[in-house]
């Protein structure tokens, strides 16, 4: 059974002639509380949607994004479905087949022909690849009955009653993300006609010779009735220009292998080359040599390692001594590259409507961050084919979680089983995509918040099935893994130390989460809060049902008492949001660039996080709901210039008459020697402006941080109750950096009344 | 090929009837400086052995123990050897087969019969299982070409020749072991008569229910021809009782499983309870229903998990936030136990040599040691079955690692293959052992010397063949992990912390290593050193062969400077080996205690090392070669008592006038509550003796340490350079402890000279 459900996985990145798809299927749904095919008041369904979504349309549900509508959609959670269609047996010749093909259905399901039971799956990630010929009526019924959403238990009703499912766990609710649990058909889902004798998976495997100048390729080829085929099989280039071709008899297995190609174009990320992409064309053909299939996909070359930080051998130091730092340095092709990315998340609630032109939004928009990774986050799904064709395309290294996040999965024989069979599924699909730089089990399984270990099964088991599919790609069990970190998500800790200080003395191989959270846009807000409770935000209001309060722990996301404290009560909404976003744009500037600076030691620093799945009044993500950039987007897209000037900061808050101070730096993740020239070290305080330093920057070399002078300068008095800090290089602005700063000045001599300390007083 | 080779592990823990085992083999042994069967000047092979072994045997050679006559050995390593035997064709019935059988063939090889190449293996665990019947004539001559000794490179010459064979790496040359490479057949090798239908591996699988009230269990059975064959098979309980009985045709899997034992007695270490082990009795029958094969086995039931250390899930504390330590707590059939242990090492330098009773003496020394836990330390053989077999009889636990050792072993696919037909034939052999307590990848792999990460591919190759065939058994990759350690092996550690110090201040969850050298006695010195160079010990000498000098770095093992430091100059021989020895009992007592007294969230004590493959000068050993304890076996067995009482001292050198103190504990690994009652502190000084604390000790709680005061004494004037602290029980002597102190009298007012700080003045 296993085989039949892997095998669409070549139909994703590619092609296809010669097998045909049938006309659309036109869906219904209809639901029950008992367990059973219902047919009762069906109302239209969009396929691939949710039964959310169909059941909010038809009953004219307002917008589960405004206010707590999202409460309504509770009642859901606990029915079962029934997906009905209709279709008419299609004229078949004696070697063609009907397939019943659906690449996601969310969670649990049985599939009816006709009223005959034919298949259950337990697996959103596992394809549906059914025959249906045999059993073809004139007129057919098709239906798929889908369970309620899985629950370890009733209560708590929070994550961790996904705990023993494969199905993401944020869905059951986050600090981020409301409750509301999709079910239902997720992805693409056909009807079609196959000849008898037709490929299933198609994996152009290839090892790298140590100096990359050959690709050793061999041919894996799955399918049915395949003996009596022959094959002709072509690589072209990006230009279209034939490299490479084989052809053949299917059954002599020594013409799929030992396929040499000389002098592959590499596939880089982004901003260290170009995501070179060949294409291949299999074509299988039958006895008579007439092409019955053509399957044709990208294939990018390209060798990715997990190697040891610089530095990072050299401890522990003393005895008793343990053991080394595990490896967090990507390599990319021999070469380590500082990994500066972010968190993806699911872009939707409901994964059924997520569109290829979201994806590409998105990713273009990382692009322009210069972010060359995304740690897709084990909270999540694992997303459709077009999102790994678009990271392949636009050279966007892709850290890929499996669906475990912040729960005990257990070690039981039913869960693993599930688990081998879409874990499986996933490798098998995803290892073809150059982009796939490591596997990783899930989200921060190795704390006290989940209690899994190193000895869980489920772990062990995600890396032999990484191990058997795809050995080349790095696998870690989760992250944080010893030596790297996660957090904090505030500009100022439980404990009072600021987020400068904080990195400033952080010591880590890799900083794979951290947050700071601004407010989002008031157009946006407009969308998600009634107009009566926008300002002053308050607890128990749509804004708390938006993240703003009660969201992680404390006074999150909003983080009021810190707003508060370092600028005073604000007096109107544009304020407040003003306000949230500096904070959102220093604080993430700190962390970036500090990141950075401690390379080589460190190679990563991933945000939490990137984008989010529906309109959240104040979150961590850099990119609003649906694809809008926050000003914090750009703060990170100037830390994250492959070349930079930095300033290493100290605190957010400076006094008159005190000693201002800043490491100037110099950072320099391209691969070449830059030499930037004069550089001029201001503070520019109202239409004030004072060079406070100039400096010759020597050329930096390639691939090396570069630490400067350190610029002081005693801070006078000003009218202001902020500065920036100016970086700028002659000829050069490209390079400049820029970063705000509160000032204090001291309190005015007493009068009667007492001095205020409020800087917006 | 695979399966022939992994068939006979049933036979290593049963009995056998109805498979015949042929006349000794009478084996001959030739070499040649080439690849190719060697007939000349043939000298008697003891079988099992090591041609080393024959030759120096047929040449008169010296014992290799002695002086540096071990280096006469070195040139036998470059040498392919062929191991030559003839014997006649047996009777054989219509039905019966002639398997040729080894046990282990050191380390690649190929074995022909009559001129006729039948066989090749890369592999020294994998056992030989060879079908000769269609091959043989009247007159037979079966012949094993052996290789050389596998080496990387040809300089340096030392261990990393080994980094590419799953061969210990130990005999390549080690700080306590000489540079000397066994080849050859080394494990029990015979012809033998089977019926075709045969089973070759028998493995009763079981899982105990979770309040260990019943054992499920299945049969699992592999073998040749067994399609018309029944079974009847039963299990007998310590008594010889019959507990279950089975029996009908292999043919019916529903035979072979869901077989239910009630409230099995379930096995325990030695100190935990009685090692208890049941008798499995599987008769293979013929279609006639004759008995043609018995396989009798032992069977223990016990479940060990790898669980949290207590206190772990608390840390890390502050962000950025990393993982918390992987498990290091042993939990056996529920109960949490501190492993109290020692690493075992290959107990002859040619482990062809080791026989069943050498493995007793060993193991029935470590249950007086009060060790419930053995390391199999990964640089040394995979010890054979009578290892375990003990182990399982006396209850001591096993950490069982694999041939991987202080070297980078590589990814290659020709390792890998090597690498996962051993793991394999390993794991299966060994998983019906109850006192296999944990697998792990092999020895400081993650650690500078080594240059192997989490990411190395025969590090996750083993993960996924100990998840495949020993699921329920834990994992590590190797030790020490995150939150473990290894050393230090010295008593002045190299930055002038003493051991009391630097265990007092560490915070490990498990000390896996750690060292303390001392002399061997005269007796054995007076086998292994010239006369004329007994004393002093010098380098250079045969002291430096066995390891007094430029054994591992700086000053090791003899350490002179620390026992000058501490002792002055020693005067005689017998002087220098008590001193030494003083050192080994007093540093090693200091870190066993302390590692207890950090219970628990320190779980585990195992030193380095427990046993030596032939008789040093000086190690770290607690037994000398064969197998003579030093007076820090009795220290240690001491330090090691299910329930004791304890000091927790900060200095070795106390001064008059100093106010010594030490804090008194009760360590109480029992899980029983125990009151010991009224205690008395004493020092003695000579025949001084000074009662300096009394206390009533309260009850200690199951599986508990108690703190109890700090007992304070201000030092007078001692005519002496050493004292006792004696911690005394009312009535109950066998709690009591003693630890030996230096002591130093003031220096007496000067005269003209200066007063001498020499202790042994």
């Amino acid at each position: 059974m296993k085989r039949v459900l892997l095998i669409l996985s070549v139909f994703l990145s590619c092609q296809l002639f010669a097998i045909e798809q049938m006309p659309e299927l036109k869906w219904s749904l209809s639901y029950s509380s008992e367990k059973e095919l219902s047919v009762e008041d069906p109302i239209a369904a969009i396929v691939p949607g949710a039964v959310q979504l169909d059941i909010a349309r038809a009953k004219s549900y307002p917008s589960y994004m405004f206010s707590d509508n999202y409460k309504q959609y509770s009642w859901m959670e606990d029915l079962f479905y029934t997906y009905t269609t209709r279709f008419k047996k299609p004229v078949l010749s004696s070697s063609e087949r009907l397939y019943f093909v659906s690449k996601g259905i969310d969670y649990q399901f049985e599939i009816y022909l006709n009223g005959e039971k034919l298949f259950y799956q337990e697996g959103m990630f596992t394809y549906v690849d059914l025959d249906l010929t045999d059993r073809l009526q004139t007129d057919n019924c098709l239906q798929i009955l889908v369970y309620p959403v899985p629950k370890k238990q009733k209560t708590p009703i929070d994550r961790s009653q996904a705990a023993h499912v494969v199905k993401p766990a944020v869905s059951y609710g986050w600090d981020w993300h409301p409750r509301l649990v999709p079910l239902g058909i997720w992805d693409e889902t056909y009807l079609e006609k196959r000849e008898e004798s037709h490929v299933d998976d198609l994996f152009v495997k290839y090892i790298l010779s140590d100096n990359y100048d050959k690709a050793d390729i061999e041919l894996s080829v799955e399918g049915k009735a395949l003996d009596n085929c022959s094959f002709a099989w072509t690589l072209k280039n990006a230009a279209g220009k034939k490299v490479l071709h084989k052809q053949g008899k299917l059954s002599d297995p020594s013409l799929l292998k030992e396929i040499v190609l000389e002098n592959p174009e590499l596939w880089w990320s982004h901003d260290h080359g170009m995501p070179y992409l060949y294409t291949s064309v299999f074509e299988l053909k039958n006895k008579k040599g007439h092409t019955i299939q053509t399957v044709t996909q990208k294939i990018g070359f390209r060798r990715v390692r997990l190697v040891m930080n610089e530095g990072a051998w050299d401890e522990p130091e003393d005895f008793p001594k343990g053991r080394s730092v595990p490896p967090a340095q990507l390599e990319l092709n021999g070469r380590k590259i500082f990994a500066k990315g972010t968190n993806w998340v699911n872009p939707e609630i409901f994964p059924g409507i997520i569109t290829r032109e979201r994806y590409r939004e998105l990713i273009d928009l990382a692009v322009d961050a210069n972010f060359n990774m995304f740690r897709v986050w084990g909270g999540g799904i694992v997303n459709k084919e077009s999102f790994f064709e678009l990271c392949d395309e636009k050279g966007i290294l892709v850290w890929e979680e499996f669906p475990l996040s912040c729960n005990q999965y257990p070690d039981t024989p039913s869960y693993l089983s599930v688990l081998k069979q879409e874990a499986t599924s996933i490798v098998k699909r995803l290892r073809k995509h150059p982009c796939i730089a490591m596997w990783c089990g899930g989200n921060e399984l190795f704390n006290s918040w989940s209690l899994m270990t190193d000895q869980s099964l489920p772990l062990r088991l995600l890396n032999s099935v990484c191990l058997e599919y795809d050995p080349l790609t790095p696998y870690n069990p989760t992250s944080p893994l010893y030596g790297m970190a996660h957090g904090c998500y505030i500009f100022k800790y439980f404990d009072g130390r600021e987020v400068f200080e904080a990195m400033n003395n952080a010591h880590q191989t890799a900083y794979t989460e951290f947050g700071m959270p601004g407010i989002s846009p008031v157009e946006v807000l407009k969308q998600i809060i009634p107009e009566d409770q926008m300002f002053p935000p308050k607890p128990n209001t749509a804004w708390q049902d938006h993240h703003a309060f009660g969201a992680w722990t404390a006074d999150t996301w909003l983080c009021s008492n810190i707003l508060k404290e370092y600028f005073g009560e604000a007096s109107s909404l544009e304020e407040l949001i003003a306000q949230s976003q500096l904070m959102q744009c220093e604080g993430y500037k700190a962390i970036y660039e500090e990141a950075r600076r401690q390379k080589p030691y460190c190679s990563m620093a991933l945000n939490w996080c990137y984008n989010e799945p529906w309109p959240a009044a104040v979150n961590n993500s850099l990119v609003v709901y649906p694809s809008i950039p926050k000003p914090a987007f750009y703060a990170v897209s100037n830390a994250c210039r492959p070349f930079c000037t930095s300033a290493r900061l100290s605190k957010f808050v400076w006094n008159e008459d005190e000693e201002f101070f800043a490491e100037i730096w110099l950072l320099n993740d391209k691969y070449e020697k830059i030499t930037p020239g004069k550089m001029h070290i201001k503070l520019q305080a109202g239409n004030d402006v004072v060079e406070i330093l100039s400096w010759d920057a020597p050329a930096v070399e390639e691939n090396t941080n570069l630490a400067g002078p350190t610029a002081r300068f005693k801070l006078p008095r000003w009218d202001t109750d902020r500065f920036k800090l100016l970086i700028e290089i002659d000829g050069a602005p490209q390079y400049n950096s820029e970063y705000t700063l509160l000032y204090k000045p001291k309190p005015k001599p007493k009068k009667k009344g007492t001095a205020t300390l409020n800087l917006n007083s």
